[in-house]
C-alpha cells in the first residue's frame, strides 16, 4: 500500500498547478486567484468588476462553493462563461479541481479567468491553483485586525482589496491600523479599498486587474516569439 | 508503520470529545462552542454577554485562534480567566486541544465554559469538541445567503447569533430571508438577532445562555443523586 504523506499531496497540487499555470500561460491568459471569508462580498466585487472590464478583457470565472450554485448564477447572469464547482465539503479549492473547470472554459477566447475561492480566510491559503496573481478581498465589517490573526493569506497575496467600504463609518475599521497590521506580512501587495455597491475605489483595482490580464497575453506573445 | 485514515482519526476525535463531555457533565459545567467566521463578532459578542452575565454565571473562556493572542487580551480585560489556544496553522480545534485548555481553567469555580472556535465556517463544523451546545454567530454584513452555502455549520447549531444588527440597514440582509434559508436545514435552533455595539437583543441570547449553564449544573445535581 502508497501512503501519501501530507507533505507529498502538497507536492501533487503544486505539480498540478505549475501544469495549470503552463497552460494558462501558453494561452495568454492570466488566472486571478480570490480569496476570503464567506460575505467578504467576494461575488459582489466580481460582479461590479465584470460590468467595467466588458469590452476590454474576455473574463471567464470559475465559482468554488462548499455547495450550491448561487453564486455561479449571479455570474452568469452577467452574460460571463462561469463554471461552477461544488466542493461538497471541502473547505477550499485545489489545482485538480480547477484544471477541471479550466477543461469547461473555451480559453481560447479569454484573457482572464477569475477564480472566487471557498468561502474561508484560513485553508485556501495553502493551496497554489496555477494562478498569476492571489487576490485577499476583506470587509470593513470584518474589523482591521485580520492580517495579524490569518497570517498567511495576507503573505501569500499581490493584491488586498477592502470591500463595503461604505460601511466604514458605522463600524470600528480602521484604514490605518489595516495597513499597519498588513505590513508586517506582506510589504508590496497592492491596497484598494472599494465599495462594489456605490462605485468607490473600482477604478484604480479594475486597472491593476486589467493589467494583470494584459501582462498574460504580453507573456504568450514573447513566448510565441521566441 | 499503523496508517489511521480520515474516519479513524474522526473516531478518536469523537472518543476525546465524549471524554470532555463526561468531565464537564460530572461537574455541572456546560459548554458552548462558537463558531463563525473571521470577523463575524464573536470575540465583541463575548465582551458584552460576559459583562451581562457577570456576577450570575461564572464563566471561563477558551479562545481558539490561528495566531496571535489578541482575542484571548480582550477577554481576560474583562476580567474573566481564559486559556488561548494557538492552532499554528490549523483551520479548527480539535477535541484533545479543548481537553488541555480545560486543564488550565479552575473548572471547580466554573458554570460555563464558552469556546471560541477559529475564525472559520467550514471546518469547525466537522468536529464536536465535547460541547453541551452548539452556537453559530452570522454578522448582517455577510449576507442571508448562507445557511444554504455553508449547510453543515448550520445544521449543527442549536442557536444562531445574527450579529451586528445595527448595520442591517446598510446592507441587503434581510431577517426573513435568512431564517427562510436557515429553516431549509435546521427546523429548530434558537435565533438571536443581536447587535453587541449597541445593546439590541442581547437579553434574551443572555437569558437562553444562562438556561444552558443551569442546565448543567441541573445535571451535575441529578447525576450525584442517583
Amino acid at each position: 500500500m502508497k501512503v501519501l504523506l501530507a507533505q507529498e499531496l502538497t507536492k501533487v497540487n503544486s505539480d498540478v498547478a505549475a501544469g495549470n499555470r503552463r497552460r494558462l500561460a501558453s494561452l495568454g491568459v492570466a488566472m486571478v486567484n480570490i480569496i476570503g471569508s464567506p460575505g467578504a462580498g467576494k461575488t459582489k466585487l466580481l460582479e461590479a468588476t465584470l460590468s467595467l472590464m466588458a469590452g476590454t478583457i474576455r473574463t471567464g470565472v470559475i465559482e468554488g462553493d462548499v455547495w450550491t450554485s448561487r453564486d455561479g448564477q449571479r455570474i452568469a447572469a452577467c452574460g460571463i462563461p462561469v463554471v461552477q464547482l461544488n466542493t461538497q465539503g471541502a473547505c477550499h479549492l485545489d489545482a485538480a479541481m480547477v484544471s477541471s473547470a479550466l477543461d469547461n472554459l473555451n480559453l481560447t477566447g479569454l484573457d482572464l479567468v477569475a477564480v472566487e475561492n471557498v468561502g474561508n480566510l484560513v485553508c485556501p491559503a495553502s493551496f497554489d491553483l496555477g494562478e498569476t496573481r492571489r487576490v485577499v478581498v476583506l470587509s470593513t465589517a470584518e474589523g482591521d485586525d485580520k492580517p495579524g490573526k490569518y497570517p498567511a493569506v495576507f503573505r501569500g497575496a499581490h493584491a488586498i482589496v477592502v470591500s463595503k467600504v461604505d460601511l466604514i463609518g458605522h463600524t470600528d475599521f480602521r484604514l490605518e491600523s489595516f495597513e499597519r497590521d498588513l505590513r508586517l506580512v506582506n510589504r508590496t501587495a497592492a491596497l484598494f479599498p472599494v465599495s462594489a455597491r456605490n462605485g468607490t475605489g473600482l477604478d484604480p483595482w479594475v486597472h491593476w486587474l486589467c493589467g494583470v490580464a494584459k501582462s498574460g497575453r504580453r507573456q504568450s506573445v514573447s513566448q510565441r516569439g521566441r
